[in-house]
């Protein structure tokens, strides 16, 4: 039985958990209360791998209070021993009365053992309050977890008309600056950037992190099947950078490598980089989240082998007209029913652009107008 | 002086104008309401041309407690003598004791001249009073009156990357069945409806009023340089068609007018149809509001010849990828800061879509990068 009350507590849980949105990779984002006779007398979020979590943090602050308390965990108690030892001893140890958690845990090492461990403490457990929120907060990991590889948001920028840069590639700026610092915010949270070796030659951006504070540079990927990113572009200093390429080029693997580049060589059977096999080969390596900021043609690739989840699409009003460069590259399609459908889920200004947030539906999946290429 | 209570009598004019929305052309769209000791005693709108003004309806209503109230106008009182006599002269007749009026009448006619006859009748008259919405109520008014030209509105119905049909000019549908509902409100109050020949071919639509209540079917006008359209097209039935062309054929002129077509020749340097000189004769003939439902091609036409006031843009969530139509032929900008600048007005969900209303920004009138074509 739950009641309003749980869902209160569960929020601030949440709210908690948010805490870690920019730093707890490649663990998820959870938060943690305490509440004995109706006050939280203990509050936790895991800040970053290695140190304590939610549950840990949460009861020391509680101490004694613990005993007979109900503890709200925005995700499953962890079961297995891990960096720390697991959390759901822990809550059983301190003496807890119940425990109320937003999800299971995906992970399989876990997935219900957490739960089940209280259970067999003799803990009365609840699971599924605010359930959607808390699996939105760490869709990243949920996507790692059960699919095996990151949830993939691609951010675009746009004119009205759809419109990403000029022909020759100028793009700088067509949105706001507002809406420029406001894409700082899905890189803070991304483990992960990844663009092309169109993007890195025609704009040469860094792809750090500078209008949100954070002590945590996501890792930077550039696709580039012929090694071609020149050793003076900018993605190569400033972080972690990891090159993805379709053949082996000793000569300028050297080259890069010397400036701090990882490459990976990953060839698909059209001597293309293998884009899912990235994608596996990151899910493998912990990120949970990869935010797109690629131009047209990579766009397109990743939108034709269905690996986007999300878009996020800020809107400049202006007209660029159609001789511009477009969204993504896409094969003709054949039908409009083959159309590549959206789910709106969110729609707000930030200065003068729009910034819509949109869910690739599932049902398009790789889709067969697309297939025929 | 005016007082919180001239703003509120003068909301409920603006609202009687609008009764007159989707009827009053070629006049505006005007409203009133007579207050006598705080209480509304009379209330008009115009309704159609011929038929009486809004002053006199509301006058007429009030009768004989018109004597020493207010009248609120949402347009100045004509002064000349019309199809009807002058309002001015009804209202001083009618003993009014003070008048208030939205905005001065832009018809070089009357401009201030209604005004100031009440004014030499003793009565203290106010004028500017919600006058923003009362210029927006009859932007095509005043675009024709001040400019001798329509104010034009065109819609574009796109997929969020900006695209309008498929290559081969399939676009039903691409926005949702309430968006297409949505739409006919527009063409309800518009005086005029334009297309060009590519959507007559391809989509071969009626371009009536349907899902819209409204005694009135608006002129339809294809832009149709060589006389093309087949004389079997939808939009040649259901009301009085318009046919812009760039060179006499008179077989083909003979072959449309016998399918009730007025044909206009009207040819520029290029051997094109005469936009500008398309819009001028429009305004002659008394169209205030022209609404542009075109393809690629003539919006294209439209922007680049700076004759495009405002949009209305419906977004369906979805993505058509590039090799579809845009929204607008345009040549390649020199730069970016020569893009076409708008100013969103309003944003809102229609059904699943998006619909934006933005105004196209003076500033950018005829952008010098398109000049150079």
């Amino acid at each position: 039985m739950v009641d309003a009350a749980d869902y209160g507590f569960m929020a601030e849980a949440l709210r908690l958990a948010e805490r870690g949105l920019y730093t707890a990779t490649p663990n998820p984002r959870v938060g943690c209360v305490i509440v004995k006779d109706g006050q939280i007398v203990g509050r936790g979020f895991h800040a970053r791998a290695g140190g304590p979590h939610a549950e840990v943090v949460a009861l020391q602050e509680a101490g004694e209070r613990a005993r007979g308390a109900t503890a709200y965990v925005s995700l499953e108690p962890c079961s297995h021993h891990g960096r720390t030892p697991p959390c759901a001893e822990a809550l059983v140890a301190a003496g807890v009365g119940r425990v109320v958690a937003a999800m299971q845990d995906p992970n399989p090492l876990v997935a219900g053992r957490g739960l089940e461990r209280l259970r067999q403490g003799g803990i009365p457990v609840e699971c599924g309050v605010l359930e959607a929120e808390a699996v939105a907060l760490n869709i990243g990991f949920v996507s790692r977890m059960t699919r095996g590889r990151p949830w993939v948001r691609m951010k675009i920028a746009a004119s009205l008309d759809g419109k990403t840069a000029l022909l020759d590639g100028r793009s700088q700026w067509i949105t706001s600056e507002a809406a420029r610092r406001d894409a700082h915010h899905w890189r803070a949270r991304a483990c992960a950037i990844l663009t092309g070796i169109g993007t890195v030659r025609e704009d040469d951006p860094q792809l750090t992190v500078r209008h949100v504070a954070t002590p945590r540079q996501p890792l930077r990927v550039v696709v580039d099947s012929r090694l071609e990113t020149p050793v003076g572009a900018r993605v190569l200093a400033g972080g972690p950078v990891l090159i993805a390429c379709a053949r082996e080029d000793r000569e300028a693997m050297d080259r890069l490598r010397a400036k701090g580049a990882e490459i990976l060589v990953l060839p698909n059977a059209s001597g293309k980089v293998d884009l899912p096999g990235l994608f596996r080969e990151l899910g493998r390596r912990g990120v949970n989240e990869v935010l797109v900021e690629a131009g047209v043609k990579l766009n397109g690739s990743l939108l034709r082998e269905a690996l986007v989840d999300e878009l996020v699409v800020y809107l400049a009003p202006c007209l660029l007209g159609d001789a511009a460069r477009g969204m993504a590259a896409l094969p003709p399609l054949r039908d409009l029913a083959a159309r590549l459908r959206l789910r709106v889920r969110e729609l707000r200004q930030v200065g003068e652009d729009l910034r819509l947030l949109a869910e690739v539906s599932q049902a398009a999946g790789v889709c067969p107008a697309w297939d025929s290429e």
